[in-house]
Parts: C-alpha cells; sequence; structure tokens
C-alpha cells in the first residue's frame, strides 16, 4: 500500500519554456530506459520477490522512490511545454530560428493530446509499454538487469544535461545523476550481497546441474567473423570469471549438424510439399 | 556483409511433435531475451561501435552465432509443429487428455498463419520488436546489458529443459546453456578487459563530471518504505564498489521541494484553468 | 452491409498546403481519440449489441457516419501535404523560416511511406491499433465511454482549430466540432434513455448483486496523499450519485490485510527461494 | 513523493492454486481497463493538474489506491501460479481433465520469463501500453473517462467473479467490486462538483465560442443505416441535455460537398499521375 | 460518405456454438490478413488516389465489400462465443475433453473484455494494427500487396476450413474463398490494365531513371548461402520478366567496400571513444 | 550457421552528415519495407521451406544479402549522425535556417538512447516488428508478398534518392535501387517458375477444390459504390487471369442475408440483455 506528499523529493522548475526540450526528456521518462521502466520494474521484482526481509526490502524501497521520480520529471516537462508556439505561423512570426526550431522539434501530441503536460511516452511519443520490464523470479539476474538499467539512464541523463543550458532543468539532472550513481552502486552491492549470502552465483541459474548442460561448448569462444582480433581479450583464453573453466579459442567456427531436411507438411495447411 | 551455410551449428530434431511446447519455444526465439534480441543486439552494437579491433570483432562473433542460434530454434519448431491435431474434434476423438492440451495449449498462428513454421513472436503470439534491444554507444552500459540478456536467456532456457522429456529437444537445450555459460562469462570478461583498458568505469558514464552531479545524493540509501530490513545489506554502509564513495543509510525519506505548483496554461489549449 | 457514395458529408480543401499541420491533423484521423476509433468502436458496439431495435441501429448509424468523417480527413491530409519541400536543403533555400519549421515538423512517413498521402497514425506516426476501442456487451458501460470519446475528440479538434489560420481547414473543423457537440449530447440522451428503459444503472453492472460486494467499502472515500483537501468535494460527503448510499470520509488509508508472505516456487523454475 | 508499506489494503489469498485464472486476472491488472491503467491515468491527471487544492488532491489520493490495487493483484497471481504442472505430460499424468485445462489455459510466460509471477500484461499476454490512460488537462473530459474506466473495471472484475469458485479470491473481488462502485459514484459526483464550481460544462470544451461551430448540424441525428429505429430514442427528439439545443432527425444523410479530386503529386514521389 | 444495411452480404450462423474456433478466425477478422487489413487497405488507397476514373471507382467498391466482410466474421464470432463454459470447473464438470479443449483454446478477452462479442484481434490477441496496411500513391506497387493479401487471407481460409466440421461455419467460409478468388483474379486483371494504360511498368518505380541506378548490379543473382542450387532457376539466367535484362549468376559474394571505420563521436554523447 | 566479413557490399559514406537525413533513412532500414524486413522475411521463409533445392537456396541467399543491406544503412546512418547541434541554442546560434532544420526534423533518440547510432526503428521512431514478415509455408503466397516488398522498398529508396543531393548518400542508393530491381525481377522469375515446376497456381492456395468454394461468386465485380466506374476495367468482363472463369459484373450489390439476430448472452457477462 503506498501513500503519497505532494512536496517533491527534488526541484523541478526549468528557469524558462523549451518545449523541444520537453520532448527530449519524455526519453527518460517513459522511454524504454526511464523512470517508468525502474519504477515498475523494481516494484514487480519487489512483489514476486518470495524471500522476505533484505532483499525485498531493498526493491520496493527503491521502485517507491523511482515513482516519485517519475513525478519530478513530469512537474518538469509541464513546465517546459509553458508559452509554446501553437504554429507555425506563430512560431515564425518574429523571424527568430529558435523558435521554429522550438515548434518543429516539440511534439504535437503533447498539445493536441494532453493540452500542455507529460505523456506517458519515449522521445518520438511511441507508448511505454510492460515488455519493457522484467521481474524474472531470480534475483541475480535482475540484478544485472538493475544494473544497466541505472546504466543506461544515467547515460542519458547524462546526455540530455549536455543538450540544455537552463540552470533549473541541470540542477535536477544534478540530482538523478547522483541517485543513477547511487542505484549503480548499490545493485553492484546487491549482487556482492546474493552471492555472499549464497543465494545465487554466475552463471544464472547456478542451481541448474553442470552435467545437464553440453560442456564442451561452456568456455569457447567461437570466431564467426573475418579476422582474430577477438582473439586478444581476457574472454579468449585465461579463467573464465565463474571460476569453473579456462577459456579456449575455436578460430574457425564449426557446424556440428547437417542441413535440416524438413518432413512435408499437413496437406490441409496448403504450404508448398516437398 | 554474410554469408550462410546450410548445414546447423548443432543439431535441432526432436523425438516427436508437440506443437503445445513449440508455442513455448517461440519465447526464447521471438521474446523479449530470445535469440532475436541477442543476435540483433550485438549487431547492432558491432556496426555502432567506434573502436575498432577487439570489441567491434567481439560483438560481430557473436552476433553473428547467435543469427545462427535463431537458425536452430526455427528448424526444432518446425519440426515440434508436424502432426498436429488441427480441431477440438480431432483432438478429443480418442480421449487422449495429452492431445486436448497440445491442441489448446499451442499458438492457433503457427497453423493459420505460417502454415506450420516459426514466427517471430513470443510465447503469446506477441511480435519481437526494435524495442527489444539496446546500442547506447557506451560499451560498458552495453555489456552489462549482455550479461542480464544472457543470464535472462539461460534461465529461460533452464526453465524450458524442465518442461519437456523430449531427447532431442533436450539435446539441443543443453547446447544453448552451454553457449549461455560462455556468454555470461565472455560479457563479465569484456567489462573488466574495458576497465583493464582504461576505457570506461562504474558509474557509467565515468567520463562526466562529478563535480556537476548532486555528490550528497550519490552514496545515500533513502529508506522509502516501511521497515528498515534495507539497512541490513552491503549497499547501505561501507565502501561503494566504484570506491569513490561510503554508502549511507537515510532511514526517513525527505522532500527538498515544495509541491509544485503549475501556472495557468494556454487558454487556447482549452485545459481546466486554475 | 455497406455502400459508399463518392461525394464528401463536408468539404475538406484547405486553403493552401501545410504539411506540418497535416500532421498535427493525423492525431484525429489515427490517434487514441481520432475518427478511426469512434468510426470502428461504434461499429463493434452496434455488431455486438444483442439489443435488436433502436440502440443498435443508433450505434450502426453513428459508426458509418464516422467512417465518413475518416474519408474527409483523409482527403484534407492529402491536399495538405502538396507543395512540400522534400528536403532540408529545399526548405532553406529561400531563407523562409516557415518553410523549414514545415519541412522539421512534418511527418518523414507522408512522402516516403504514402507519397503524400494520410496514414492511419497519430501526430507522432505510431500506429492506430485495435485496443484503442472498446465494445463491452454492456451498453451503459460504452456509452459512457463513448461519451468521453466524443469530449476528447472535440476537446482535439478545438486545439487543431487555434493551431492553423487555413480558412478551409477551419471550416471542416467547424462541421466536425459540431458534429461532437451532437454526439456528446447524443450519448448522454443515450444513457438517460437506457435508465428510463430499466436496462441498467449506475454502478455497472447493476445486476451485479449488491450482497456480493464489500459493502462497507462502496461509499468511501479514502485519503491516500498528504492533506485533506479532497475531502472537500461532493465525493467525500452526502448522498452518492446511484442513490444508494452516502459518502463518507476516511482521512487515514488503512492496511487490512498484513504483508503478503509468498511461499518458495517450483525449484524447477530457478527462482530465488526464500 | 511517496511511500509505501508492506501491507495490503486487503486480503489477497486464493484458497488454492489455479494458473489458467491467474491468466485471465491479468486482464484486470495489465489490461486496458486493469489496475495499471487507472493508477497511472489517475496519477498523470494529478501531475498534470494545473489547478490546486481538491480536485488535484481527489486525483492523487485515488491514483495512489490503485497503485495498492496494482499490488494485491500482483500478491493474488502469485500466489494462483503455485503448483502448477509445467508440461503436457505433466498435466495429463493423471488423467485429470482439469489439470489439463488449467496447463492449456495459463500463460507460458507466467513460467518462462517471470518464474511463477505476476506480468504487466493483459489475459493473452499483450504487454501494458501508456497508450491505455489519457490526462488531457481538461478535467470534464477526464473525469467521464474515469467514469467509463472504473465501470469497464468493474464489469470485468464482476465477469471474473462468475469465473471461479475459490473463495479467497472471491474474497479480493468483492473489495474491488466495491472500491469500483464507491469510484463510478466519486467520478460521477465529481462531474456534478466540476458543474457546479462553474469550471466546465458540456459540451467539452464548453469555452470554445458556439459561434465558430457550424451549428445547423450541433443537434441534429442523421440516419446513416437502413430503417428508422433509431428515431425512437431520446436522441433524435426533444432537448439535449447540455440544454442549448433542440434534437432533430434526419431521416436521409446528405452529402454536402462533392468527390474530392486530389492534383497530381510531386513527380519526385513516383506516385501514379492522374 | 457511407450508408449500412442490416442485412448481411452472406450467412453468418454456426450450427453450433465453439469458442476454441472463435479465436481462431479471430486471425481473419483482425490479423495481420485479416478483413480489417483488407478493408482498411483498399479505402485507403482509394481516397490516397491521385488518378480519377475506374481505379479509384475499383478501390472503393472493394474497399467497401471488405467492411461487410468485417461485419459477417463479427456475426459469425459473437454466435461462436454462445454457450461457453466460463471456468475450468465448469469445463471440466462432465469428463468431456472437448469442453476443456474449448474452454482452454478460447480467448478470455473475448469473455471478460467483450462480454461473448468479436475484437479487434488476431488468433492471439494482439490488436490490429495501422501498420499492417499500406496506400504508397503507386498503384502498381500496391496492387502487388493486395494480390498477396488476398492470397494469403485465401490460404488462411482454406485452412480455418480444414479446422471446422461446423456445417454453417463452413458454409461462411465458402462465400469467402469465392470472394478471395475473385479478388486475387481482380488484382491481377487490374496489374495488366495499369500496364495497358501506359501508367507504370515493372521494376517499380518505372519513372525513375534507369541511368541512375548501378546498371552492373540491376540483373545479376548473387550466391551468399554454400551450394549453388539456386543458380537452376529461371532467376538465375535468361532474360529478366521487365524485359530490360539478362539475369546473371554470380557464384561468390563480392564486397565492394571495405569495412567501415567510423569516426570518434561527440564527446558529450559519452560513447566509448575510438 | 552464418558467418560474417567486415567489408561492406558497397560503399557506405555521406559527404557530410546529415541527422535530419539520417531520421528518413530509418524508413528502409526499420520501417515496414526496410531491410530488416526482407532480411527477416526470406530468411524465415527459408528456414520454414519444406522443399529442399533451389527455392530454399534461393531465400536463404537473398535473406544473407539483405543482412549485408541492414548492415550498409547502418554504417551510413551513423555517419550521417555526426557533428549534429544537440540542442536549440546550438542549433539557432548562427542563424543558419538549415542547421534549426537538421536539429528539429532529427530523431532524438539517435543522441539520447543510441549516442549517434542507428536504431531499428522506422523514420518516426517506431520499432521495427515481427509483424512486418510473413512466413506462410506456401510459396506462390510468400513470393507475390516478396515482389511487392522489393516494389515498395524500391519506390521509397526512389523517394529518398530525391530528398538529399549528397554524392555518398546518392552512390549507395543507386545501389540498393538496382538490387531492388534485381529483386523485383527474381520474385516474378521465381513465381513463373514455380508454376512451370506444377507446384502452385493462382487462387492460392491451388490445392483447395474448387469444389468446395461458391463459385457463383468467384469471378463476379460487386459494385458497393456510387458510379459504375469501376465496369471499365479488365477485372468486370472478359477471361480471368487464372483462366478458369468469366468475370461478370453486378452493378447493385445484393444481401443474401438477413439481419443478424444475435441471441441473449450468459447472464454472468452482464450485456445488456435484448
Ligand atoms: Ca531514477
Ligand atoms: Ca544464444
Ligand atoms: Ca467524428
Ligand atoms: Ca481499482
Ligand atoms: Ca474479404
Ligand atoms: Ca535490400
Amino acid at each position: 500500500m503506498f501513500s503519497h506528499i505532494k512536496d517533491l523529493q527534488f526541484e523541478a522548475k526549468p528557469d524558462g519554456p523549451d518545449a523541444a526540450f520537453a520532448r527530449r526528456l519524455q526519453e527518460v521518462l517513459g522511454g524504454k530506459w526511464g523512470e517508468m521502466t525502474v519504477a515498475n520494474q523494481y516494484l514487480f521484482q519487489g512483489w514476486s520477490c518470495r524471500l522476505p526481509g533484505k532483499y525485498k526490502d531493498l526493491l520496493l524501497d527503491v521502485g517507491t522512490e523511482e515513482m516519485g521520480h517519475v513525478e519530478m520529471i513530469c512537474a518538469m516537462i509541464a513546465r517546459l511545454l509553458d508559452s509554446a508556439p501553437l504554429s507555425v505561423q506563430e512560431a515564425a512570426a518574429d523571424d527568430n530560428p529558435m523558435l521554429t526550431a522550438i515548434y518543429s522539434g516539440s511534439n504535437p501530441a503533447h498539445f493536441i493530446h494532453s493540452g500542455g503536460g507529460p505523456l506517458p511516452v519515449d522521445s518520438n511519443g511511441v507508448p511505454w509499454n510492460g515488455a519493457f520490464i522484467t521481474a524474472s523470479g531470480n534475483l541475480l539476474a535482475d540484478f544485472q538487469l538493475n544494473v544497466t538499467a541505472e546504466a543506461q539512464g544515467r547515460l542519458q541523463v547524462a546526455r540530455l544535461f549536455n543538450m540544455t543550458d537552463d540552470p533549473g532543468v541541470k540542477q535536477l539532472l544534478r540530482f538523478l545523476l547522483a541517485r543513477d550513481t547511487m542505484h549503480q552502486n548499490m545493485w553492484l552491492a546487491a549482487i556482492e550481497q546474493l552471492k555472499e549470502d549464497g543465494l545465487e552465483e554466475m552463471p544464472v541459474p547456478e542451481a541448474f546441474p553442470d552435467a545437464e548442460q553440453e560442456n564442451e561448448f561452456a568456455y569457447q569462444f567461437i570466431n564467426f567473423s573475418a579476422g582474430e582480433e577477438s582473439a586478444k581479450g581476457r574472454w579468449a583464453s585465461g579463467p573464465s570469471p565463474d571460476g569453473k573453466g579456462e577459456f579456449s579459442y575455436q578460430a574457425t567456427a564449426t557446424a556440428y549438424a547437417g542441413e535440416p531436411m524438413l518432413p512435408p507438411g499437413d496437406p490441409r495447411l496448403h504450404g508448398t510439399p516437398p
């Protein structure tokens, strides 16, 4: 169960409007790696967590914080949309190329659909969707995903930071960058904790019996493209990070099975028969 | 540029048909974490890689291998779809509950749309889409994603392994499990290599200047849900994995800004005014 | 069964081309609340209507009219797309900021994909989809949806009216505004009629037995966010609109169940166990 | 900003597992009219609300409550997924048709993707998406949508209530039915309040000047399908609900414009020329 | 502008209910090659047609007929959904495996969302979307698409014909098969007519000047996979169907450009630099 | 199984950057008729082909070539994205309308999401999806689709050719135009070959018994829209292209069945009853 306070976690007020930047900021609201993704991902992971205690609490804490990040970006976008020109004519009226760029680079749905408010979409107006999140039930697989979610998210915020001069916008992004620093570290620490607690190891899922996989192929790098520059990396020789194998390098890919010959299909399906 | 040989990397032949399992196997073909995802993700990462040499070669090698995995699963699905009952009546004809389960648990589009062949969709028939992949241009952010892609993928293959008794199917899954073991190790090794080569560090992007983020919030865990069990993990105290900070635990979340009051909108947008 | 006449219900001819406005006008063609939505929604509701007579006829009448609205907007968009600059160079040639705004604010698919014609997409180029419509089989639930469809639609048309100076465009929008006025009134009248005919009442579905719901919670407003300003509305005290209850205000949300503790999952699914 | 308590608003515990029902229950979690929709819709409406005070508070209160409904249904689904057969063979083992129906009627991704947990998808496994919600900035248009969201939602819950005998499931549904009763009443009361406060009237948007629409068509029912049964409803004669007009009935649709003749397109687009 | 008569073009009444077949029949209603696709595709092609006369009339005639096909399939699906078991328990009650197959093989949204009516979705419940249709403005490109739309559609109807024994269902399918025969022939005839009228030729677009393409590659088959069986077809030697060239066979693919070396990116985007 | 060489099939290097054109070029990479579509379509058709020999080899050859086209366009887009202005301010700095048009006409995700690289999306940023491809198992139905895929694709490339002056871009497009010429001819030749080999004929599927369709309607053009201009085409009289019938023209559409009257639904679904 949730409760809401109306104050924001951090200030979200631009110094001036900029509808084109509002469109861009949507990427970290409703894009694949935006705040809606991390909020929902951590909450679903928490709700699916079959382990009571610190991990479940961690997931629900951070998921709940991210809901507040969704909220801050919504407030920022609503404010950035103020005072926008509504037509080409209006944008072009005083021969100011910045106004025409703002008009043309904005998201028309910000005005026609939401009347000057945020939308649950990315920077191209494509709706957020549930396939953006994963809660697999395996905490190590999911914490690895959470690391990258925060890395991709911080990368996008850093790029957005370089796309604006507005001090108020930059101030909010500074806060989000710091939280993403924390969250990258946090998920890395959580991975260490999982291993320390003996709950999971690489490769995921650790509990799957080694004897059941084709071990001959489990530590072998196979070269499928011209040139052997890929032989020069740590992935091609030496001990594997899971501590269980030794990398080898197969310079030429081998096919272990012949061409698959399919039998004729059911004639009632009217495929072209052999 | 690619070339194709018709032999398969590994055998993909079930001992018998099973259309319901064919539907399930689609998850690792056209689902979010399936072979189409890793193939396209690694190739796009390779094509976008602005660093010539071992990393680019690595990405193109593995992406090309994954195209061959797409192919093997396609062959397996085509064969699993043979001899399926086409109607309730046919399935129920000899009072064999397995046949009705196979009929009802199968994907109707496997027969109506593709005439007994694989589809670029997941286990519910939802099409694969481009938003499943990311090639951000930042190799560390992307290698972290690749680790989880292989972890989620291996987890799904392990689950599928437990959903069938067919020796031929299990044999292909054993091979895929081994390759996913390799690929998890490989991306972890690639992350180490990136750090050794001095190209990137956590938190991503490392090059973003520390002074530009709100450092006060960069190593602070904030408790947003009832209970303080989250204080018990490594993420709440001690040195942070990036080696640059010390975790702290804020037991009660603080709001640093007041309630956002939005100005009236443009009356031409006909929103309800304050 | 349908028949078509080539004349339009109303004139759809702009005084001049404007490809950027054409992109915006797509919102009321292929957007969530556009003409494709209402046309298909009313037709599916009519085809699913199990009640012969005036309601079914109403739905099919209006759905058929809306098909003609789709047609008019298609004609308008095709004409607005004429004479557009095809490249940055062309747009910038005579240093006219309006031309660059039109170029940049237009939908590239209008030229590359449809060669200067309308598309079944919204103002960002996202395709219309079947999930935009609902035909639930319950006429009151659906008429309520139809009221809002016409209200959202008229709101969008009114906003578009304020985004252009073209007399021909404005003339078509004037007609659509009038029809949306009619259709809002019509669905409200249809709701009254349904109630008069004794077919359905609020809350939907009326036939679900009151005794089967937890009546203690059926007229209670619960305060989940800081502040009690929500206590000041008609929803917090006094008789409920359905005439069956009295609103109450619960100032503090109560949890009626403890924390959900999930049992361990099936080990064959390799989730992290408790 | 949000905070979370781990207790549930209401109990969400089935008496026994039922993976096929779990799939069905997804409709009111991640379907178009499910809890994710109302939670996000009310929150976005609240965050976009430019009117401080009771309306904004109302939206944030109810949106926050709905987040707790998402959570309860997630808990219920996780529990319903326990003990499911993982394969046709297992389902068919003891010749119990209920087990095969549960196997075949379940969502395979519940096991392969989420390992026995809820997913942000509908009853067919199609992901929730942002286009399901609207926050238009016009409170009357949106409150009308909210009425139907609660009506469609309650209708679906009532149907689900008739699809199970499990006492624990039914108990949660009884609670949700009651809240949907409250919420239908609440949005209807909010509509009355908006009108009393003089903020908006039908037709939406009221502020759009009547003189700007083609008033001749604003209260006219037009018959577009064979038969005149639609003349028998309140929408065809008598005063209109907005109090501003008198309905009329046009028995034969008129075309007010000729066939649209399109000019040749730009030859560089290679369309077929006239 | 359209008008509607309530009679159906052909009878659409099953001899008995079959909810599992109703789900399957959705493929030709709301699937990629279903009636919604052809109806919308031909209408959009007609509305975009810049050529007055027989082609435009042809497109609007057939598009309008297809709207009536949508309607017939909707009626059929509504009737097939009658009398369905609503739960596993009900389906399994009398130990009839056909009932459990019908329960499990049905689309749950047919009951929960539409209350026993058709949906604008495919056989897996994935919504129809606007990207299914193309109206390119080039009639030859589009008529080629229309040929395949009718071929794919007839193929699916033929498969469905083999999936049911219901005489009423089969009767409707017999009609649809005949219309698809007509429509395949019709679009082939329309292609001939276009050529006779001198409006377009292969390759599309004919008006693009031959001198502007790299003619060296315009009639050359290139072998990209092992084996030279592809040399045995008419596409590898002899005159080309457009009458302008002679096919040749290149047994080994050649790369005409070196490895693409990308320059470093903008450092403000924080990609990994070369 | 595939292998990759790093050289490109043809040069893909623009003379200068142009981010707005990069967005447009995405249409033929990740749009409905782009290279991802043809590559995946031909490969899936090849993998599903139950006929060993020249047809299967043809499909795999061309599908593999198209993977190399995906790669070339990716290289071109990455290069076109260089040196782009990252903000309105930067674009407007030197009062150059071309720079503002490039800024506003570009895809923001090219910078925020992919850091200056290609994306698997169309020219509006909508992701490529699996529903764009079809592999039906019937070679004639699919070859017809392949003809139009190459025709639509070449049409789009020809339009793009007219949207740029960059010699390097034009050079790549010249190559793609030539390959599309070849591929249109090739699929037409493959259709002839299929017929010569006696494998399939029009109408598809030929093997469906003529006696099972309602032959009365199999060669009849029905006029559903006002005017009889459609009577003037070859589709309205004379022999049909399949050589089996004679076209006739029905000037007035006939309804062969009465209005469909639906029975009351299951009361447990709470639809409005008749
Ligand atoms: Ca965040
Ligand atoms: Ca793989
Ligand atoms: Ca309308
Ligand atoms: Ca609720
Ligand atoms: Ca048809
Ligand atoms: Ca190509």
